[in-house]
This record gives structure tokens, sequence and C-alpha cells, in this order.
């Protein structure tokens, strides 16, 4: 499929890069974790989106690619600070950055990594409008996913979290994130703006519609190795069904989620899981994810035929694409 | 004082506007962690410094007071990340965001400040060409700041710790950052390039001249309540005195310096706080360090008298407020 071929070519490229902007070995305390994090795997798949939204609507991809840089510095930025975050002790089979080499260390590798995405972001060779635009879409990106992530730490917790609550926070967690690859590399190749606010919209219905699909994979394939089944509940992760369920279940079933959500993740057992599945199924919680992704997908492909441009082909074949990864 | 005057005025102006910047009371999970940490004090004096160059050097200080805020939320940023770091638990008698909010919501909030840093300079009412200066300089402030960290975080575990690689420490951690206020208040007002380069000259000979005079108060007058004496010993902080010991102590001292300096704060005793006085006395390392600090404040005026502009005298007035705020 000509997609994926272009996201492993310019994933490639873009690997190449990112040893440029931080060199490995460098012994300054931050190229070590930072290059123990990035090997533990990703395909480099935002910033590969961004130079192929921008070559397909007819810019120079050449002109884009410190923004494609500066997405996955971000990405990997927010993957670090994350897992000390959720106290995530394993990444893809190795031991996460803060587990290796400490908090005060991770953190601040988190931090220089975003500041290396500002830095490669001025180093773009274009107008001085454009960049200010891309620094603006950078920004506004960081901060809407961290106020979403803000939203998530304290969403277990939270007495009255909902199916609203939670959209609000996938929205901001996810949305912009999703988006902003594409809106930059729309940007550089010089669309009006009435494209690039569509392409917003497009995150804003996506991503959270890839969430929830996310959640339900937990409960019906298992996210993990093995194929493990509940990892979220064990979590005490705040997922689309847990906001559904806290919305319609009875005062005894929501009493039950609750108290299971909240119990430390090595106290959790297979029993309680299983508890949250059957309350889930009581309620058909996971018939109406089902539905409710599906509703968004719709949704989004209905964002892109409203894109005012000739080229709406690389939009569905992104989205076809996504899709496909995320089931 | 006048300079103390307006720094006075515009620190109430600041207060005002990181109001508008952040809404305290905010139900956002954020809002409350970082008015939690603002409020444990600080006197806006880099965002005021900031203000008071750009308006002596010529320029409009409103056009300048959106970076000015930027400065401040960046400095906060950086002090609930390093309370997490250095685990310390008290900040002004309060206790600190991560051990009021947990680690998740502290490095999150952390993170949230950094985007209304950027937020904040991208919203600046100035030219195009201003604007991305400030943002260079921003980023570039960020970056060294968080590459001085990093090696103060290892420094203490470092066995080839020295002069050399202190100073190194500190010219990226505080030498940056003491400078970029004055460098962006100089950006806006319009002056030229070989002033604004002169500045940063500035602040890296001022920034570490302060810290060395920082690591020796503590041996001397004592930083915390009560002039407890040796909490850098304690918290085995990595301070000048330390750097020269070991560069000039015999084996013996050398490897009983290290093994305080390693131990946890807990079991840190005042004996051990006597043992490592008797070493730097026995070195002169406390002289050496008053002599080497005066030699820099020598050196930054000498700069200062080399800053191509009529207007020195704003300079030397915040030298030596700052000279006197140190001492």
């Amino acid at each position: 499929m000509r997609i994926e071929e272009s996201i492993k070519i310019y994933g490639a490229k873009i690997d190449e890069l990112l040893k440029e902007l931080i060199p490995p070995h460098r012994n300054d305390y931050l190229s070590a974790p930072i290059w123990h994090h990035m090997r533990t795997g990703g395909k480099r798949v935002r910033p590969a989106l961004c130079l192929i939204t921008c070559e397909a609507l007819g810019g120079n991809p050449h002109e884009a690619i410190h923004f494609a840089l500066a997405i996955e510095a971000m990405h990997n930025m927010f993957l670090i600070h994350d897992d000390i975050e959720d106290g995530d002790t394993v990444r893809r089979d190795q031991p996460t950055v803060w587990v290796q080499y400490g908090i005060a260390n991770a953190i601040n590798a988190g931090d220089y990594l975003l500041a290396c995405a500002y830095k490669t972001t001025l180093a773009s060779p274009i107008s001085l409008e454009k960049k200010l635009a891309l620094l603006q879409v950078l920004t506004s990106t960081y901060e809407k996913t961290v106020e979403g992530q803000a939203l998530d730490i304290n969403a277990r917790a939270a007495e009255d979290f909902s199916v609203e609550k939670y959209m609000k926070m996938v929205e901001l967690k996810t949305g912009y994130y999703l988006a902003c690859g594409m809106v930059g590399g729309a940007i550089v190749s010089g669309v009006s703006e009435q494209v690039v606010d569509k392409i917003w919209t497009l995150g804003k219905t996506m991503g959270p519609a890839f969430q929830i699909r996310d959640d339900l994979i937990d409960l019906t394939h298992g996210k993990g190795r093995g194929g493990v089944i509940g990892s979220d509940v064990k979590e005490g992760k705040a997922s689309f069904l847990y906001s559904y369920a806290l919305q319609i279940a009875s005062a005894d079933d929501k009493k039950q989620l609750r108290i299971i959500m909240l119990k430390p993740r090595d106290e959790t057992t297979d029993n309680d899981i299983q508890k949250v599945l059957d309350i889930y199924r009581k309620y058909g919680a996971i018939q109406h994810a089902q539905d409710y992704a599906e509703n968004l997908v719709r949704q989004a492909y209905k964002t892109i035929d409203e894109i005012p441009t000739g080229n709406k082909t690389i939009f569905k074949e992104i989205a076809s694409f996504m899709a496909q990864r995320m089931s």
C-alpha cells in the first residue's frame, strides 16, 4: 500500500535526523536516557504523516521536516513523562526511562525533548509567518495534551466521571496530538485557514474514536503481550466503558466499580477484572462503545468530505490507515 | 532605591497578569497545584528586570510584558520539577507541589507552565522578527538550563567532578536563566545584536558568581530557617567547594567527602557536616571560592563597560542589586 511505503521511507529519514538533533552516546546524561527510550521502537508514524500531508497538498516536504521532527520529539517527551505519571515500569519489553535512570533524569530528559522540539521548529527553512504558525500549532497541541493529561491523571478518583468528561479528556489528550502533524504539513504547503480548521476538527473526532477502540481492545483482545485482558482495569485507567458505566449503573454496581478502579495495581485480582467485565456487559457498555466509536468515524469521514481542497484522497487514506492499525 | 521600587511596581503587575494567564480556582487539576506553588512567594524579580531593562534602553515595557510573564512561568516550571528531582519536601514553609498533589500532578503542572510561557510569548504585540527572536531566547534558555540540570543531577555521583565541570554546570544552569529577562527586554527595545551578545556574556559570569556565593552562604550563614549550616552537604549538592576539594584533596579526604555526599539526606549527621567543613577549611576551599566569585564579579563589571550602549547605568544597578540580594 502506497501510504505504508511512504511511512517506511519517511520514517527512516526521521530516524536519521533524530540522531543529528540528539546525538546518541553524547556524554551529557540526556542522550543516554533519551536513546534508551527511542530504541524501544516507534515507527515514526506521526512525523511521516506530516510529510505525506505536506507533499499531497503540493508542498515541499523538505520544508516540513523540521516540524515533523518536532512532533516526534514532543511525542516521546509525553511518553517518558506519562510513564512516570502512570507508574508504568515496562515499555515494549524494556524498563521505562524512570526505572532505568531514576525519576529525576527521566523528568529532565522529557523536558529536554521538548526543548529540541522548539529548537528544530525554529530552524525550519520557511517564511517567518509559516514558522510562527507552526510554533503556534506546537504550543496549542502541547498545551491541550497536558490539559487532557491532567483530567486523565485525576479521572479515576473523580466520583462524577461521565461520558461527557471522558470525551473532553480524550479530545484534549488525543485530538490535537493526532491532527498536529497533518496540520503542520498543511501549513507548510500553504493551504487556506479553512483547510487547517477542518484538519483540526478531523483530529477531534478521529482521536477519541481511536481511543475508544483502544479501550475496547483491552477488554476484547488484550493490549499487552500474550493478549492478557483487562490491564486498563488493573491500572485504574478511566476508559470510555468506565465513564459510561458510572453514568448508568446502579448505586451498588457503581460502588463496586470504583472500589476496584481505585485499588493499587498489585492488589487488583483476576476476579476483580471479571467483576468489572460483568458490570460492563450487564449495562451493554461494550456495544455502546462500539456504536459510539463507529459514529465518530462516520463523522470523521464527513469532515474529510468538507475539506475545501481538491485532494481529499490523502486524508481518506490516512484515516483508513489509522483505522486498520487500531483494529 | 529606584530599582527596588520598580521591581515592586512591576512585580505587582506581573502577579495580576499571571492570574489572567492561569486563572486561580479553575477546576482543571492544573490551576490548584500551580497556585499552591505560586503562593509560596517569589518577588517576580526576573520578569521585573526584563521590563526595567526594556524601559531603560528606550523600549516600551508594555511590549515586553508577555515575555516577562513567560520567564516567570518557566522559572516556576523549573522550581516545581526541581523539587521532585531533588526530593525537596518543603519550600518556604509549605509542602512542595509533589508532596501536596503527587508526583504525576506535579510533573504535569510544570509541563503546563511551560506551555503558558510559549503561549504568552506568541501573543506578544510586537513584530514577527522580534517575536521569533524572543521565542529563540526562551528556547535556548530552556534548553541550556535543562542541560545544566542534567549535569547537576548526576554531579554528586561523578568521580571526576571538578571546578571546570562545576563551572560548565552553573554556566548552563544559571547563566542563561539570569540573562534571559534582560536579553528579552533589550530585544523588544530594539538594540543591536552586539548589545544582546554582551548581556548573554554578563549572565554567564554573573550567574556562576552568584551561585558560588550561594554555595558559600550555606556554609557560613546557613540557607534555611534558623541559619542551619550545611544543608547543601546534607542534600549532596555538588557545590563549588566540593568540586574544588575533589580536585586538590588527598585520596583519603576525597574518599571521605564522597562517602558523606552520597549518603541519603536522612543519614547525614551533624558530625558528617563538620567533617566536610574541616576538609574544606584544610584545603582553603572557602577562601578560594570567595576569590573566584569576586573575580567573576569583576569580569561582569568589565563586560558591562563593554556593552555598546549609552545607558550602561541600568546594568550596573541591576548587577549591584543582585550582588546585595545574594550577600
